[in-house]
């Protein structure tokens, strides 16, 4: 019985071989085409359909690593992703992960793991700080917006009995429209102004257990007029949960503020450092300072989960009873960045987004299509929707930047969203020249 | 500005030294008390209350992992951790999630990652064929068990209007409690009789959109009578979720399949790898016949999404938006051990659950609480409750093993739960060891 065989790994061996080819992997990110040019079921088929019988090393997982998968990869890490909002998984967080995966904690309960926990309330809490947010509001990790915004939902739910409705803006993201079916709650769109800002004048919050404002929508990063939210949910006795999935994590730098001003009042707010805090997949952020609220929707202590000890479990606040130790990577990288390291990158993202934005506006026949609080730039030619469609898809297929799209006022519209800790000004200046090579071609 | 210098890490200096920490803390596993001993807040207090404003090298990270964090740590990787359910983070897997976070893949939809999706969509398949699963069952990967019946129950709902009602026995995990109470649903629970079975006369679904039938319940592993439950919920209407989160992976060995009868006519099933298959934190596994209920409920494809494939994409069947590549662990699991390897394991752990069950038996004043259908053995002293308390407290305070407790017929049990594919016969009596040591001290 080999049951310390490790699966005939040897995990300094294999460890080294797996790390030098992360390495050479971070190293050639620019030589990859960004999007994958895959088929539907190309991958799938160059899989065997059959479950392996014997046990294979290590380097043949490796292997199939760089000849099977590694086509199908769209690389979120090169420094030319610029599609949906830009993510990072920077070096600490990377080890951070290797080293969460060995620990293996399994946060069920405090005593599961007192250093999980402890070390998730504190680093939320220097989070919280970081962005220059209150006292008061306590935090945990959740895996993704969609489900912080969830647990919000429900825990508004039930704190206002026979209130069926959330308000939201035509902007929210879908992430809200998935909540409420889950909870059978009845979405009240609200309409935005010509900058797609949720028009404060529209508000309705009749019957509105909560309301969602975001800081940073997802098609074009505007900003909801949060303090004229908050003054109305505050009357109306409205749970306000604030979506700063993407963009939360800017208020690192002070200069940035004025676009947070009110979120401060929200009963829960949501921030993804894994879009814009160099925090790999996944670990999304949601304070509140309505804890009890929490625990009455998700609070649920069986008998063999109790202990001797008295202690809040983290898992009495969301919905999963296992928590992976997502603490950690978040720790290494508060720690290995710094204030000062994360504004520096936050600021030169806000930067190169106003430098793109200012060749776009200055090059005849394009146009930038909505203001750019932060890194995302929506644009477009000045010309059918087809040839925007089509600009798109020819870019993506050269494979040197990924880009994605909305529609604004029914226009297809492509956006540009910095956001990766790798990306320089030589990066954002090339999407800017494939852009316009790929239209001289179409036009 | 210094974009690409990792916050001042280096991956491969740095990654060697995070290699090397992890194996060490592997080759050392027995050397720590299993159990952390902190009391609550004591981390907490052991870390700085603000956040770093500058950046620190990655050697301080390792550095307070040792100092801080390891005592707060209970350790889930021992051989000698028996409590809840063991699992084991194995080399293949570590070292897999290692991979995946550099990849830092994001899987919104198909064509952000069709690596990840596909080998998602084979390898659960690789696995329901692992488990002796017949075709038709379509599988994805949630983060636990919880969030899987959350999904399976919101579906099931959504699937038969009108029905508001969920049964389950009175052992089902609290996470059908949790769902019932996000989706407002009404449980209702079904008695089990003396080994801690549902009762299959005492079933009533009346009104039941769906009916939840577990393989290896949380606090004595017991077996629903799934082929009754299964007819009765087909004259009903009524959907069948099957949790064999712990247990399922048993599957894997035809000799134990026996327990599993009527689960291959489920409406959805959910399988956690990451307790008994070896798989890191986190990778739970939903299957479902029923595909197109699951996409009612959760699909959602607003405009910035759209793409010009129209592949189904993962994130139309469950909660989240966004999914990490944890398909790359189940992946390298199922290679590096194969087949015969997991049997091996798994066949070798309910080998040892008998013998302990044995010893047990076998001494006088002792009993067995529960029959042992897997590798979780209850039992207890002949004794009060309090003097059973007592010698779980002791057993946990010495540091040699971690067991846990549940409550049958209203009296307290002690759990041991074998699981870990580091744990030998050796570290099984030790565990009796102490078990008979610290009641011999304590009566």
């Amino acid at each position: 019985m080999a049951a310390e065989d490790g699966g005939g790994i040897d995990v300094r061996a294999d460890g080294a071989a797996a790390l030098d080819w992360l390495a050479r992997y971070l190293d050639g990110l620019r030589d990859y085409p960004v999007l994958s040019r895959v088929e539907p079921g190309e991958i799938r088929a160059a899989l065997p359909a059959d479950p392996p019988d014997e046990p294979e090393p290590f380097a043949a997982v490796l292997e199939d690593l760089d000849r099977v998968l590694l086509p199908g990869t769209t690389h979120w890490q090169s420094p030319r992703y610029f599609a949906y909002f830009a993510s990072t998984a920077s070096e600490p967080g990377i080890l951070a992960e290797l080293l969460a995966a060995g620990l293996n904690q399994v946060g069920i309960l405090w005593r599961a793991s007192p250093a999980l926990q402890e070390l998730e309330e504190v680093t939320v809490d220097w989070l919280r700080q970081l962005l220059g947010l209150p006292d008061g509001l306590v935090g945990h990790i959740e895996d993704s917006a969609s489900t912080s915004t969830l647990a919000a939902l429900a825990a508004a739910r039930d704190a206002a009995p026979g209130r069926r409705v959330v308000v939201a803006s035509e902007h929210a993201h879908s992430s809200v429209d998935k909540a409420c079916r889950i909870l059978e709650l009845d979405l009240r769109k609200t309409p935005v102004d010509d900058t797609f800002r949720l028009r404060a004048d529209a508000l309705d919050l009749d019957g509105a257990c909560a309301a969602v404002a975001t800081i940073g929508t997802t098609s074009t990063s505007s900003v909801d007029p949060v303090p004229a939210i908050v003054d109305a949910c505050e009357r109306a006795g409205t749970w306000l949960h604030v979506d700063a999935a993407y963009a939360g994590s800017a208020s690192v730098c002070p200069e940035l503020r004025d676009r947070f001003v009110g979120w401060e009042r929200a009963d829960s707010i949501v921030v993804n450092p894994h879009k814009w805090l160099a925090t790999p997949m996944d670990c999304s952020v949601l304070w509140t300072r309505r804890v009890e609220d929490f625990r009455r929707t998700f609070s649920l202590v069986p008998e063999y989960l109790r202990s001797p000890d008295d202690a809040l479990n983290l898992s009495e606040l969301s919905v999963p009873l296992g928590r992976r130790f997502r603490a950690l990577k978040l720790w290494a990288v508060l720690r290995c960045y710094g204030r000062t390291g994360l504004q520096e990158r936050i600021r030169e993202h806000v930067r190169l987004a106003q430098l793109f934005a200012g060749w776009v506006r200055d090059e005849p026949g394009w146009e930038v299509s909505a203001p750019v609080p932060f890194s995302l730039v929506c644009f477009r030619l000045d010309a059918p929707d087809e040839t925007n469609e089509a600009l798109l898809e020819r870019v993506n297929a050269s494979g040197e930047i990924f880009v994605s799209h909305t529609k604004l006022h029914d226009r297809f519209v492509l956006r540009l969203a910095i956001g990766n800790f790798r990306t320089t000004e030589d990066d954002v200046r090339l999407a800017w020249d494939v852009l316009r090579r790929e239209a001289r071609r179409l036009t």
